[in-house]
């Protein structure tokens, strides 16, 4: 196989990418001068040198070299101690914690337990959370499961609820209604019921 | 003008059509045996006879020549006399009664108020509304404010829990929060912020 | 069924309308004033009265009430006697002839013959063309097959060939090549080699 | 900028590519092992390494370390000499190609000139393609001229025309006409225009 035809082939594992696409990148390559792909491998390789994954919340996070293997979240102890927000992966970490409106810790769970899923401590870090929980217990009161709004998070969540039950910790989902931008003529029936039972006075 | 041409403007005018669009039906319509163009312009002629406005809600309803002008829900004494829900279209009202989570009164508003619009009260039907609540007055006690989760949906809401401040009764609008199918990734700030602040225990 | 679902039913068989739509239609039709609904169901009853079949290219097209049966089009001696164009529908044949590009006469198939269908006489108007042709053939010299460049268009074309033999009169395709927007990345290897083939010096 | 700040800001760039999805790749370098960023940033040096631009049709190939600099289309003596079709990219090539229609010779323009364009030599290869001419002149008759069928290519095309008049050769454009999957309704004037005039008899 040549390089051309090797490099379309690992483009196209990408996330999103078919081949087409992944051929695109490869000729998108050849056309930059030599200096933009030096650029691109150094930083796929400081990628894997300088970030590193914090033993806490399992998050990828930039280490300054500090020897230190916790991220910046986890390490700062003006947080919130008593909650211990769940998320399925990285970038869901980002988006809450753009918005705002969260300020105790987080763990990413690395992925979601589908349906009829056999091995979920394969698909998941359920062995990592329960570590983070031992170690955060003291201060900890609640454990928000963060799920997506579909069918694997719903299982996902109703998986951790059972392995979470021995820590007789509250735990709780993020709440259901009507997203920005929906309308109720195309809202489903559980969407309604939730954006009713929980309207706001 | 032709009677192709007359028509397709007409169809053209029907939400969501677009000239293209309108001419199918019109070819549609010609290539249809006399019989189904002439069950079309009957049932068009039943829908102005036998759909009335109901003076309660406004929604539209099919009279049973009762001589009553309420519809089944208005007249419905069973129902929760403690709440009306304020929403924008017949559509919508449709959508929250079969979700089946709200058992109170309804008022079909008509539609919603502009941001920056100078005269509200030919876009709603905001004296229908402070009738209706007039009439209800006695055992109400909320008022749903149930408007779509964008602009225009909150500039009304707004608008009408100034219009219904002399009343003195309790509004709320609907819950925000995930919809179904939403993912966090995806999640505006707003939503997100929401589904924290209402998450359910 | 009341008039609303009724007419939604009615609404929901137009082509590309399904029931949401269909039943925004009927809250479209109730929220117009009366005037509305009679302008509408006039222009279907013209609609029948006015527009009739042309006896030549069974296209539809406004009778005048001269009593003739014949479109301005069949009846315009001055195009060229020597073509005929047989497109599927009556909107191909406006295509066509807003494009300014053809000066013969047309046939309206009435639709396409799909592959493996069994009665393709009950699909398209096929003894009506052999009668146009009869009493065309005088001066007609070439049968121009314009059918949609898909799987259905190229074998209505197969088929019409071989039941057009008898005539002994030339037939032809309409050319394939780039349309206007393709990009050569995105196009199928036939479009590249009729592109090919057919380039222009 | 942190690595994954830098890296996303790389991916950002490539073609298609927003910050969102770029994000995405670097957490998918994250989670995959080492082997796999290893064997990722070894293709992208092989890339460069391997592939090098031919000197005759400029496009990007892999050189088998024989020191020539002829791709194995150009050095191959059995294609159509008489022949050159100017492309506008590599991609482009390849489709060509594939299809399996055109024997002779390629010249890959590396861009289009898109209309008002001052600088038309910085955007595509013109004085490579002279250089290429030249050399081929002895028994080159024709030069197809294969852009893409939108207003840059026709405009690339008339550049083209008047750079190579010197050169008195045959030049033409791809034939325009209906692409796989056109619907006559849905066609431009100008296609329509083109299928009828390239009618295949």
């Amino acid at each position: 196989m040549n390089s051309i035809d090797k490099l379309t082939e690992i483009f196209s594992k990408f996330p999103g990418i078919g081949p087409r696409q992944a051929k695109r990148f490869v000729y998108y390559l050849l056309s930059r001068n030599p200096n933009f792909t030096q650029e691109l491998t150094q930083a796929i390789n400081n990628l894997k040198k300088e970030i590193v994954q914090c033993s806490e919340c399992m998050r990828f996070y930039p280490t300054a070299g500090t020897g230190n293997n916790m991220c910046n979240i986890c390490s700062d102890d003006t947080r919130d101690q008593s909650m211990l927000m769940v998320v399925p992966r990285d970038i869901d970490l980002e988006a809450v914690e753009r918005s705002g409106s969260y300020k105790g810790y987080y763990f990413v769970l690395g992925g979601a337990v589908p349906i009829l899923e056999k091995e979920p401590e394969k698909k998941i870090r359920i062995n990592n959370l329960q570590e983070t929980i031992n170690k955060r217990q003291k201060d900890l009161k609640e454990i928000i499961l963060a799920m997506n709004a579909n069918q694997d998070g719903e299982n996902t969540a109703e998986y951790l609820k059972e392995k979470l039950m021995p820590y007789k910790l509250q735990t709780s989902v993020l709440g259901r209604g009507l997203s920005t931008g929906t309308e109720l003529e195309y809202a489903d029936p559980e969407t309604l019921k939730s954006a009713f039972l929980h309207r706001t006075k």
